[in-house]
């Protein structure tokens, strides 16, 4: 597409440019701009229809936006962001400089305006963030038919017409759907149809427990009430499906031991990437010291028998590995709330039979190959019980943990694989050196 | 409430049981049943409105719904069906025993009878086993008018009638939205408003696939099309989420060294954790031991320097965590495809610049740390140039072997923090004996 739309460029054909682009998909249209130069997408751009722009203009990466707004006039400006609804135009704020800010404020009316600045208020991460002002309100003694006609009026410019909500003096007092609306006869009052369950949400609400209510009930939209239940807007399915993608991706970034990185990972620069990450590389590598302090004490066992500092590599991975499986168990069933601290004990003894199961199948085949490999019983005996105990303590470790952050009120995320491992090392060494020890008589 | 709903049980106050029951939200009764005794669920399930009972009834587990469905004659168990959409349906049937299925089957309708089946035949993971066979499909030469009254006739049945779909021959031609309609004038024809760009997925297409398409182009719904585009099915947006959020957890799993558990953590039987955690333990502890080979050769080494052997763990946990930022970063990027195989050289380069700043940071902090707590300066420089050394190769190793997968069609999600820190693991003893072989004159 990208080539044809190069060729008909170059053969200055804008009448089929036009006539081919308006029938592309808005974000498919947004893609395809931002592979072309600057100066051609600034050309296209303006061929395309007024509202098709708009939309497409919400689908584009803040550079290419930046470089749009700068070749706008103040009117072309203006008829764009009407064209956008408040949410967008709010997310496409908070990623510009205050310069082209200033511009895109002064060039909205005074309602639009407002609005924006009512969601700017709220803090990052609350419902309030997330919410969009525009959303359809009903009067209880309305009939059906009134209601359609003021959806008829007002609609078209609200992001979500499907659900509407039934206000009185501004509080929530019940929703009626769209299709309610349509299948009821049409002098029927909304009053005697509306369902006055309304699940809500408060604007200081944290946007995860927003995604939960979301995943929980199927809404395609939910209304964002203050403290004394007056709606103040609505937060929409699509908002919530991006709110989900980026808490996860927050909680792979603290289980590999890093900050989350916001936006995308080629144009944050390397400092900011090194900004992330090195904060935890340091507090681990610090604490991997304190296992290397620990060995120096049995500095003289490794002397007399060498072959024992071979299997510290298999002891300690093994250790990790069974210990980030139950913590990241943990750590997703309390994302997803399936386990709460209440569950303690139920999480530890599951985890107790777990390990006794694997510890023997992973002993045995351990022990084995050692007794084969060098005939060696005693050694075979040693890296058996080390096992044995070590993987009992890893996942006990690994499922206590996270619990105890979340008790906490600590993010259970960061009690992730790297963290446990670090901590697992420490457990591993004291357990094989003491069994060591106690086995090899030589080594007292 | 439920401490509320028992004491009513025990005064045997059905009428107030039935009006307090009534007004809760299905998701929230099913909770608040499943916290029952058994023979209370029953009492309490039968005492609902048809409508809530069998919308109350998708929510629950699936114990649960087993256990009311051997307490249904067959007729009560035909009416709660009737009331359940298919794609529901079809998502318990999933669940249930074969004899409790045969009975659902007996007792539904020809039609679900045979919608049920179709969906069942679609490969697991694929869009047919997502979907729901229960749209509105409109004519392109019905008006506006004729459209309204024949979702008034159909709609309620439907799952979602927000987007109706225009079909000839079973060909889909277009789509027209319920807001279309409702603003349209009533004799307003419907192929003069259809949008005939519709964006719809095949029937064998991969969910994740279609969970991308849904958060890309923020739709409710998207028709399901066979080989010659005819629709056979909507996907709705709730099952998206579901899937968004099944796929993220398999990823946490596979990159703790699991397979992915489907279910509930509790419920899955200590047996079936074992079996989905057993293979890559098993695996990474016998790689590990090929670290532990290598050392052996070094034997002498550490005979001759015991202070060497306690390096290693931090050395190993540093070339761990530093690999595994690497490719976590890469595995997340491949998966909301910001990155792709022909940036590897890209992602080498950023990554290559990160680890600079980065090991440089490390191994100033530890060789400083070593020298004023040793006072050893050829000890300080051998941790200053291992550290160097494996951090490099670490950001490396763990940003190729993700693209590596991904190019070979391997889920690169295996290639997550344990895999890496075992490869590692290898590569830093091999960098660090080395380098104190270079130093320490002794042990030549």
């Amino acid at each position: 597409m990208t080539e044809y739309i190069l060729q008909l460029l170059e053969q200055k054909n804008y009448i089929k440019i036009k006539s081919t682009v308006k029938d592309i998909i808005p974000p498919d249209l947004a893609a395809l701009l931002e592979s072309l130069e600057p100066r051609d997408i600034t050309l296209i751009f303006r061929l395309l229809p007024k509202e098709l722009a708009a939309e497409t203009f919400t689908y584009m990466d803040s550079d290419t936006q930046m470089h749009l707004i700068s070749g706008f006039s103040d009117k072309e400006l203006r008829e764009m962001f009407d064209e956008i609804f408040v949410d967008d135009t709010v997310d496409i704020i908070e990623e510009m400089p205050a310069n082209v800010v200033a511009r895109i404020l002064k060039n909205s009316d005074l309602e639009t305006r407002k609005q924006i600045n009512t969601i700017l208020n709220y803090p990052a991460d609350s419902a309030g963030s997330l919410m969009t002002t525009e959303y359809v309100y009903l009067h209880r003694d309305m009939t059906s038919k009134d209601a359609l006609d003021w959806i008829r009026k007002v609609g078209v410019v609200k992001e979500t017409i499907y659900t509407c909500y039934v206000t009185e003096s501004r509080k929530l007092i019940g929703y009626v759907t769209i299709l309610d609306l349509v299948t009821a006869d049409e002098d029927t009052v909304i009053e005697s149809i509306m369902d006055t369950n309304v699940i809500s949400v408060n604007t200081h609400e944290d946007r995860e427990i927003v995604a939960k209510k979301f995943s929980k009930y199927d809404f395609l939209a939910m209304p964002v009430v203050d403290n004394e239940n007056r709606i103040v807007g609505i937060i929409t399915f699509d908002d919530v499906l991006d709110v989900i993608q980026e808490e996860n991706e927050e909680d792979f970034s603290k289980m590999a031991a890093m900050q989350p990185t916001e936006g995308s990972y080629f144009k944050t620069p390397v400092l900011i990437h090194v900004k992330n990450r090195i904060l935890w590389l340091l507090v681990l590598m610090l604490s991997a010291t304190i296992t290397g302090t620990l060995l120096t004490k049995y500095e003289e066992s490794f002397q007399t028998i060498p072959l024992l500092v071979s299997f510290i590599p298999m002891l300690m991975s093994t250790a990790g590995n069974c210990g980030s499986q139950s913590s990241t168990t943990v750590i997703r069933g309390l994302a997803t709330e399936e386990i709460q601290f209440k569950d303690y004990f139920k999480v530890a003894f599951k985890e107790f039979r777990i390990s006794i199961v694997v510890s023997l199948i992973l002993s045995l085949t351990n022990s084995l190959r050692i007794l084969v490999m060098y005939k060696d019983f005693r050694l075979s005996a040693v890296i058996f019980l080390s096992l044995i105990g070590i993987i009992i303590i890893a996942k006990f470790v690994g499922c206590t943990l996270p619990l105890l952050a979340k008790k906490f009120k600590i993010d259970p995320a960061i009690m992730a694989n790297p963290l446990i491992s670090t901590i697992l090392d420490t457990c591993s060494m004291l357990i094989y050196f003491q069994i060591a020890t106690l086995i090899f008589s030589e080594l007292r």
